[in-house]
């Protein structure tokens, strides 16, 4: 069944109908604004971040279900970052002619599977045709503690730098759906990186706990690359870093896989991007405090550098022990490739 | 200056340096999200509205200041539609290549007034690039005192319909837009409906007016049309409803154009859509309240109707004083083209 077919109310219908609500939703999909409560003690957080098809996805690669679970992910890993819980999305679809309901069908599956894990109910949307690729919108609606949001300014010398998971994955995900992955290379390590590429998990619980232990200064989100977002990090709280490349979570799979394309997987993990870990700084005698919250989620924190004055710039240590400057290269998204000086 | 040569991260600080902000603003646009505080006493209202080049909007008609402030305003009467008070935006931006920075700083500047009109912040947003048309979507948020938001599906039937504002202005200045105006028409006609095209006003003073004046018992805004509309409406509610065709209020600029092209007024204010108006519900002993509470905020509202029930359907009445059923056609954004039977 074709769009045109359906129409514009008959597909808001069609996508809106059954979805999970929250009982903080007083008026959800089908007016002109969803109506929401607001609970007392807590902040709201806003967010947005769009995904173009060619760009940011490709409807030959990832499955409709992928699709919509990675366009909600990207959001949920921004509420994560602030230390938030998600509560609300809305949609915004811009689709080309040659849409399926069928394929819209697998994307709301998706999204409502990654919104029911989190319990994130979608309150509205809405709907726009395009000659172009198709553009996934969503803005994302949460909420923390008052006073107790982590922001990226911070961050203070002598502060310990840490990250959640591991690096590099997504981008070596990226590298064995562009090209054949070589024979050497075990199938599910190929599978493991596929996945952190194609529905990377947002780490909602982590950052949660990590702003409840209280001694986190700073907070991000790893979405351009560990370097450039530490480069966002730096410049938003004024201080310089350090990043130990010996001691960077790159696991098996990452490994093996940007060795079977000649990749440094080193370079994988400081400039590939897309890994939607989290990037926090904390004093040194909070540390093992933060690192048992995150490890009470089930997932794992790594110490990786520390933070330095300003002067002495963002730099990497490296298996030598030897000082150099970091480039804070990644993704910039009006570029569509990754460049330097960002 | 070409946006690739400022780069993702410096487009972004150029557009949202020196914004004004709000005092509930905790931390606005530079973090993974926005952190507001939520007043005691209020809901909050959500709602996202997108616009795509080619589709809503024309760089070559409007000017880059007129495109912000209607993707803006479009936002803003959603809110207003609610009887709310906006807040705060967020606003993604999707960029072909030949997007210029003086394009983009117009288009600021126009969203900026919009937002400073309206007591708007923005307070984040996100850019990814395009191969296709530009997309301008936002995300608007606002508040409304606890358990007043004026939704679709409180009209009963015996109530009043009424509309703020003049209808069909918008189509009629799409019409001066696609072909050369006739010279019988004077230019000032021309310019003011010109204006309701590309800068809609929206209702925002008329609609919190309303929804404090405590009789409305629905509300919605007139993007589709009023006839599409109304639908929805009576749709939600689980009414019908009868318009006087007699007693629509087609000013004198909109009706002069409408003939100047040789086409029916009636007809544009029915089906024009695009006038961002306010359509309203409410008891008749609540009716002279209502009209007064929008000629408090310097607009006005009109009486064109009454709501019937469900089983009479939608009815036009005509000059003759004879009943005949409202085609429901409309906007269909999916369709491209004013369409029947949405």
């Amino acid at each position: 069944m074709l769009l045109s077919d359906l129409g514009e109310f008959g597909l808001i219908a069609r996508l809106t109908t059954g979805g999970a609500m929250r009982p903080d939703v007083i008026a959800g999909p089908g007016d002109d604004a969803a109506v929401l409560a607001c609970a007392p003690g807590y902040e709201l957080l806003a967010t947005c971040d769009a995904v173009v098809e060619g760009r940011h996805f490709s409807r030959a690669i990832a499955t409709p279900e992928q699709t919509g679970r990675r366009a909600l992910a990207i959001n949920l890993s921004d509420i994560a970052a602030m230390g938030g819980e998600p509560l609300f999305a809305l949609v915004s679809l811009v689709l080309p002619d040659d849409t399926t309901v069928a394929w819209l069908d697998g994307l709301y599956a998706g999204m409502r599977a990654e919104a029911s894990t989190y319990g994130v109910a979608i309150v509205g949307g809405n709907v726009a045709a395009t000659s172009g690729p198709m553009v996934l919108d969503i803005a994302l609606l949460g909420r923390v503690a008052s006073g107790h949001a982590l922001l990226r300014s911070g961050a203070r010398p002598g502060d310990r730098l840490c990250v959640t998971g591991r690096l590099g994955a997504a981008a070596a995900g990226l590298l064995t759906l562009a090209a054949a992955p070589p024979e050497r290379v075990p199938a599910p390590l190929v599978e493991s990186v596929r996945t952190a590429q194609l529905t990377p998990q947002p780490r909602i619980a982590a950052g949660r706990s990590l702003a409840a232990s209280g001694g986190v200064t700073a907070m991000l989100d790893i979405s351009d690359g560990l370097a450039a977002d530490l480069g966002h990090l730096c410049s938003s709280s004024e201080v310089g870093a350090v990043v130990d490349a010996v001691v960077l979570p790159v696991d098996a799979a990452t490994r093996e896989v940007a060795l079977g394309y000649d990749r440094d997987p080193i370079e994988l993990a400081l400039y590939g991007g897309e890994d939607y870990e989290l990037l926090f700084t904390v004093p040194p005698a909070d540390e093992s405090i933060a690192l048992a919250a995150v490890r009470a989620t089930g997932d794992l924190a790594h110490p990786i550098g520390w933070i330095t004055e300003a002067k002495d710039g963002i730099q990497l240590r490296t298996a030598t022990g030897a000082l150099q400057p970091l480039q804070l290269r990644g993704w910039d998204h009006l570029r569509s490739q990754p460049v330097s000086g960002v």
